[in-house]
Parts: structure tokens; C-alpha cells; sequence
């Protein structure tokens, strides 16, 4: 047996040995309605970080609750690891996103359920499910070692959902304690059980709210259609031409900065997979670029929400006075989020027809993309684990969504990022639903615990 | 004094005297929550039938109570004005449209408040106040005289609102009974207090829901965004397309049989008038056309509600399963609602991009436009009461809005059409604060009872 057998050996009696603590506090875990964006979650979000800073002294961490403009963050370390070795900053969220339509979930969102092995809840996978299997994997290995192999630096914020402006407002002042060789943030997956990967990369993100109003009241289509300009048009047709035939973005300026995608990536698609999936044609993106680039190495503009008028039961004959729309942007290294922020939200007021009044709402927070090196220590640390736990080649992968803070996040800290995770495409999150494997809870626990001893032999 | 002048204080002399029940009563007509397009109401519905039978018995018509497939139609009628005088076929309704967004009124929709003489809640304009003068007239005059000046039926119908399929599903059954001269609809109004109006003519309406259908789930927009076809986008592409940049619809076929606006209407538009009631401009309609065309002589496309994604509080990255849209259009004469209806279907289902699904119901029964002669026995008896009541010239009109029965009423009972009505632009009929003058409603009464007797003087 080498010792990496041995170690293996022991992590999975430790994990066989407490499964049942381990499932009963992830459910209470997934009891927390905390739903960051909406304001009347509040005193849900905030007993859900007291559960999560309760777990955390248990392992032995040193806990602040750090306040913030909006939710707390919670920051534990444990720096006793020797000065000969890495510090190792684990980000994560301990908030989710809203369950609507309710209707469409099979089990309460707040009541995790079992079906097949798979765990059915809001934040089954994001994060809480992640979360999770992070911390006890620190706690295995300080249970059996009296020790962890790295220090370690756990930053557990409270907005992610929302955009992290909480966290985002405090990272120069919390610079020095942020300070870390590597940033790990356990938020992304997999593309399948068959393919193991570590990701490089994550997509930047700018959101905002456009409000087109076209009277001081709703009208009769009938008496005043021909007469007034419904504002249901005027923000169809502006939202219509932010893209072109070809898929491509026409806010001027938009991929300035924005280089061809490069290679060192895996960056295969698998078209049966989706179809299977999603009893659909993966054909959203950009011509010019296949599915694997056009959602991970290309920005996107997507509308994320739409409302104007009446679409209760039956018809109503109305020329509503507003209507609006939620916008979201992906954004790869090169573009500011700020920049093409302003340059969307002044190209769609432009846009303006007469007798209609746009106004855009950039959304604060937002986030730059991540990338990162393939050959880095804990790249290289945690390529191993994946190998070792899933008996597989492990990819390298850049993932089409965003931890808009992870890139602030690694600048402060002066840390190489590198994202893992164990999520799979058909979790269903911010979705109906959502849901996450007890298999994979504990293949992740593995994973945390070996990449943190490979990194910590690295040292 | 004239005759004129003696049967106008004689019907003055009534109204003074019964104004308590009048106005009574009439509150208690508008607190009954006949929201026909909601299945919800349905009891309600019966329950303001139930009201306006007992009140049409009072003044001593004989009423039935047609079934129909959806909510009642009331008819009832009085014969006995003998055969040389004509038969006039009242039409009006008693359902209302629905009442949200309820928390913008300032007064609960069923519950009449009367603030500076106007009387605010659903319906009490549209159209339970004009349907209220109009039976306070029968009434005054039938015990004033002990008889009607013309033979009278009454059509009052619960479906109005949400496109009077049953009436019209009866209406070949019921062909005898509701034979008639004339057919008078007191269902539309004039442009001010200033500028009385009869109306000639009505556009017709045909409407329909597109559904937007691009996976089985909603979707992260991070993971899928670049990727998926976002219906979202899907919707908004088609309809954006639909009309062109100088607001001329471009589904193929949709003028075909459209006639160039003919002279014979006063179709003067009060450009100030509207900026000042509405804070905007009157951009909306077809550029080769002014409004005061586009809004009653040209047929329209509006989508009246379109809803896909997250629009609640704070930002939700999704991108939705479904996205859907309620489209109207109003026509002209020339236009059939269902070869124009099923033309904008198919086009738009030809837009379909690859990977979302379009599909389009037709709503059940629309209607064809009415236009009718500005010199017939009825528009003549009308316009003298409207100028004998408001003390000026009155104006030759065509409605923007649709009666969409209207047509096939007229036909079946072989009549000819006359609008008639106080509605004001400002009345904000399906919308919030729907208000009508108590003012308008006694001038309505003394209008609908002098032109009968007009009417009859010339039978």
C-alpha cells in the first residue's frame, strides 16, 4: 500500500464512520432559506451563517464574522501548518438563489429529499453541497491528524447569489488577512462522471435592470393602438438588435479587449449529452464559435427576465405604462465589468424611441473573469486528486459561469486561483429541483482532502 | 317651450327624483366582481346577471336567460310600440376586465368611491355605467309614458371582455329573436366634454398566445449562456420582427383588402390633449399615417403581455425553460379575424430559430370591423340628441377599440349599427382608477332616452 493508499484508506473510514452526522447536518444546512437577493430572507441568511460558523469552530478554526454592507462574511484560518508551507485561502457561499416557480419542484426546496442516491433541494450543489464536503474534509483531517497539511484560510461570504458587493466593499481592508499562496474555490464541476477536470477559468459578469416607460398609465390597445408607443415594443426592439443574426453582441465596443480563445484548454462539447439532457439543440451561441468556446472563452448577453402587461388567465387589451427587462452579461478576460457595463446600458438608452423613455440600472458588484495557469501547485496538487479518486485523466476546463468576486479575491490575496468542484450539468441550479449526489459529496471530500495534502507535500 | 324642451324636463323632473336609487343602485351593479376572462369570478359573474335581470324586470321587460357556452347572455324585450315604429336592438355588458396591478388604485375596484364627481371603480365606466344610464332611461320612460317610444330588445351579454364566444355561438339559434331595425351598442364614448360624438364604425380584433419553448428546464446563464437559445431572445426576435422600423406590420398578407382611410369621419386627433393626460407623444402608430388615422381607420399589432425568466427583486441568472407572449391585433373592414389571425400565427411560427420551440393559439372569437352610414335613421336621431343635450355640434366618429360581436350582431339581427357612449380618454378603462362622472352618467340617460324618442318620431 503507498501512502496515498493509506491516506485514502483512512479518509474513507473516518467518512463511513461519521456518514450519518455528515448527511443529517448537510440537510439542516440545506433547511437555511437563504436566499441572498431578496431582502425578506434576511434573518434566514443570517441563521444560516451561524450554523455554518458553529461548524467551523467544531474543526478548530479561529472564526470572525466579518460584517458588510449586506450579509455577513464568515473568515476562519489555521495557520499552524508551518511557515515551510503554502497558505491556502478556500473560498465559498453559504447563500442560494430563489426557488421559483415553486410550483415545478416535486419536494419542498427547504426540505431536502432523497431520490436515487441524489439529494433534492435549493443549494443541494451551490454551493451548500459543495460547502460542505470542503469542511469535512478539513475536519477528517484534523480529526486523524490533529493537524491540516496546508494552512488554511476559509472565506464563506453570504452574497454570491446577489453579486458579492458585501464582500467586494471589505477586501482592501481585510487585505493582510486575505494574504495566501493559492485561492481554491470550490464552486464548479465536472462535465461528466467519465471526465474528471480541474477548471483554469471562470467568465466575468455585469447585470443590470432596463425600465422602458411609455405613459403615466396603462392603456386600451384598442382606443390608443396606432396611437401610443407600447413600451412592450419599444423594449423588444431594443433588446432585439443587441444582437445580431449571427449571434453576435452590436453594443459598440462590447469584445474590445477580448482575445481569440487560445489552446491549453479542453474544450470539447458534447452535443448528445445536451440533447439528452435538455431535449434541446445547443444553437444560442455565436456562428462563428462551437458550443465548448462560445460558452466559456466568448462573452454573452443574455436576458435573464422579461415583464410587460398582462400574461395572467385569458386576455387583457392593454398598453401597460412600463415594462422591463433583467440583462446579464458573461464577460473573459480583457473586458472590464464596469466598462462594458456603461457601454451597454448607455448603447440600449440610445436606442430610445420616440414617446418611450429607457432607463438602465447597472446592477453594483459584477466581476471580471478568472484565468489561470495550468501548471500551477495547486493545479498540478489537485489534477492528482481527481486522477487518484475518479481513477481517470483529469482536463483542464474554463467554466461558463462566474464567481465574480474570485478575481478580486485573488488579487487581494496575491494568490494563483484554481476552481473545483463536483457539480454536474443537469443539477438543476438556480433552477427547480436542484439536486447533488451522496456519491459525490463524498468523491469531493476525498478530493479536497487529498489536493490539500499533495499541495502541502509540494510546499 | 318645445316638445323637445318639455320631454327633457320631464326626464330631468325623474331623474332628480329617483337620482338617490339611481346612483344606489348603480354602486351596487359595479361592486359585483363580473371578471369574465378569469374562471375564478365565475359565481360572481352569475351573481351581477342575477342583478341586472331584476332590474330589467323592474321596468317591465320580459327577460330569458340564454345558456351559452361560457357566461349568460340576457335578453329581454318590449314589443309593443306597434309596427310602424322601428325595433332597436340595445346591446351592452355586464363582465369587466381584471383588476391588477391592484395595488395602484387608490380606491378598492369593487368597492365605488366617488372623489370630484367621478365615481371610481371596474366597470364603472366600462361598461356597467353606460349600461346603467341606458336601462334608467327605459325605465323613465316607461313610467313616464307607461310605454317606449320604439319597440325595444335588449342583448346584455357577460363576455365582453374576453371575446363574447358564447353570444356569438348562439347567435344563429337565437336569429329570430334578436331581429331589429337598428342595433344601438352604447359601449364607446367621445374625444371631450367639448366635442360630442356618435360613432360609426368599430375595428375588429383577433388574438392569440405564443409560447417560446427552448428546453425542459431553466438553465444557469453562466453554464449555458453562449450555449442554449435563451427563449427569451427567441421571443423577442420574433416580435421585434413583426413590425417594421416605420410601424408597418410585416406578417405577409395582414393589409391584404385593407382600404385606403375614406373621408366621412371627423378624425381629428387633440396631439396636446394627449400629452397632457398621458406625459408622452402619440408615436406609436404606422409613420405614414397621423394618429388620428392610425388609431381608428388602420389595423394594429400590440403585444399586450409578455412575460419569460426572473423579474422579482434582485437578479436571478437564469435562462428560462419557457417564455411567452399575448398578442392583439385590431382590424379594419376588409380584415377577417380568422384568415388574419392564422396569417400572423404561421408567420410567426416560421420564425422559429433552431433549438426553441414556437407555437401560437388563436384565441377563440375576435370579430370583424364595423362601419356603418353617417345619414341612417339612427345616427340622425342620435346626433340631434347629443346636440340637443350638449348644446353643439356633433362630430361623426370610428372607434379605435372593438365590440368584436358587434358585426356578427348586426348581421344576424339584419340591423344597421349605431355606437353611442360618454366614455373620455381618461376614464382609464383596464386599468387601474377606471372612473366615470356622475355628471356623464345622467347626460347618457337624457341621450339614450331622446334618441329613441327621436328614433320613434321618424319610425
Amino acid at each position: 500500500m503507498t501512502s496515498a493508499d493509506t491516506s485514502q484508506a483512512t479518509l474513507f473510514d473516518w467518512y463511513t464512520t461519521n456518514e450519518d452526522r455528515v448527511h443529517k447536518d448537510y440537510f439542516r444546512f440545506l433547511s437555511y432559506e437563504s436566499i441572498s437577493t431578496d431582502p425578506d430572507y434576511k434573518d434566514q441568511v443570517l441563521e444560516c451563517a451561524g450554523f455554518v460558523e458553529e461548524e467551523l469552530r467544531s474543526i478548530g478554526f479561529a472564526v470572525e464574522r466579518w460584517t458588510t454592507s449586506g450579509h455577513p462574511t464568515l473568515y476562519a484560518e489555521w495557520l499552524k501548518a508551518g511557515t515551510d508551507k503554502p497558505t491556502v485561502l478556500i473560498y465559498n457561499h453559504y447563500d442560494v438563489q430563489p426557488v421559483d416557480p415553486l410550483e415545478l419542484w416535486k419536494s419542498p426546496p427547504f426540505e431536502p429529499t432523497v431520490r436515487d442516491g441524489e439529494v433534492y433541494a435549493r443549494g443541494a450543489q451551490d454551493n451548500k453541497g459543495q460547502c460542505w464536503y470542503t469542511l469535512q474534509a478539513l475536519k477528517a483531517l484534523m480529526e486523524r491528524d490533529g493537524a491540516l497539511p496546508v494552512n488554511i484560510k476559509l472565506c464563506i461570504e453570504g452574497e454570491e447569489e446577489c453579486g458579492s458587493a458585501g464582500l467586494a466593499g471589505i477586501l482592501k481592508q481585510r487585505a493582510a488577512q486575505l494574504r495566501a499562496d493559492f485561492l481554491l474555490v470550490v464552486d464548479v464541476g465536472i462535465h461528466s462522471m467519465d471526465a474528471p477536470s480541474i477548471t483554469l477559468g471562470t467568465r466575468g459578469l455585469v447585470a443590470m435592470t432596463i425600465t422602458a416607460t411609455g405613459s403615466n398609465t396603462d392603456m386600451h390597445s384598442g382606443s390608443y393602438g396606432g396611437i401610443a408607443y407600447n413600451p412592450n415594443h419599444a423594449l423588444i426592439e431594443i433588446l432585439a438588435k443587441l444582437r445580431d443574426a449571427d449571434g453576435r453582441i452590436t453594443v459598440p465596443g462590447f469584445y474590445e479587449g477580448v482575445q481569440e480563445p487560445s489552446a491549453g484548454f479542453d474544450l470539447d462539447f458534447d452535443t448528445d449529452a445536451y440533447r439528452n439532457m435538455f431535449e434541446s439543440e445547443p444553437t444560442g451561441g455565436e456562428k462563428a464559435y462551437p458550443p465548448g468556446i462560445s460558452g466559456t472563452l466568448r462573452p454573452t448577453l443574455e436576458v435573464n427576465g422579461i415583464s410587460g402587461g398582462y400574461t395572467g388567465p385569458g386576455f387583457k387589451t392593454v398598453i401597460p405604462a412600463q415594462a422591463s427587462a433583467k440583462v446579464s452579461c458573461r464577460l473573459v478576460p480583457g473586458q472590464d465589468p464596469h466598462v462594458v457595463g456603461e457601454r451597454v446600458a448607455r448603447h440600449i438608452e440610445s436606442l430610445a424611441p420616440k414617446g418611450v423613455t429607457i432607463s438602465v440600472a447597472l446592477k453594483p458588484g459584477g466581476g471580471i473573469a478568472s484565468q489561470s495557469r495550468p501548471d500551477s501547485a495547486v493545479a498540478q496538487a489537485f489534477r492528482k486528486a481527481y486522477e487518484e479518486v475518479f481513477q481517470k485523466p483529469c482536463a483542464s476546463i474554463v467554466e461558463g459561469g462566474s464567481i465574480p468576486i474570485a478575481a478580486d479575491l485573488a488579487k487581494t490575496a496575491g494568490a494563483e486561483t484554481l476552481f473545483v468542484g463536483l457539480a454536474l450539468p443537469g443539477d438543476a441550479i438556480h433552477a427547480p429541483n436542484e439536486h447533488f449526489g451522496l456519491d459525490r459529496l463524498k468523491k469531493g471530500f476525498l478530493i479536497v482532502a487529498r489536493g490539500l495534502e499533495h499541495l502541502g507535500q509540494t510546499g
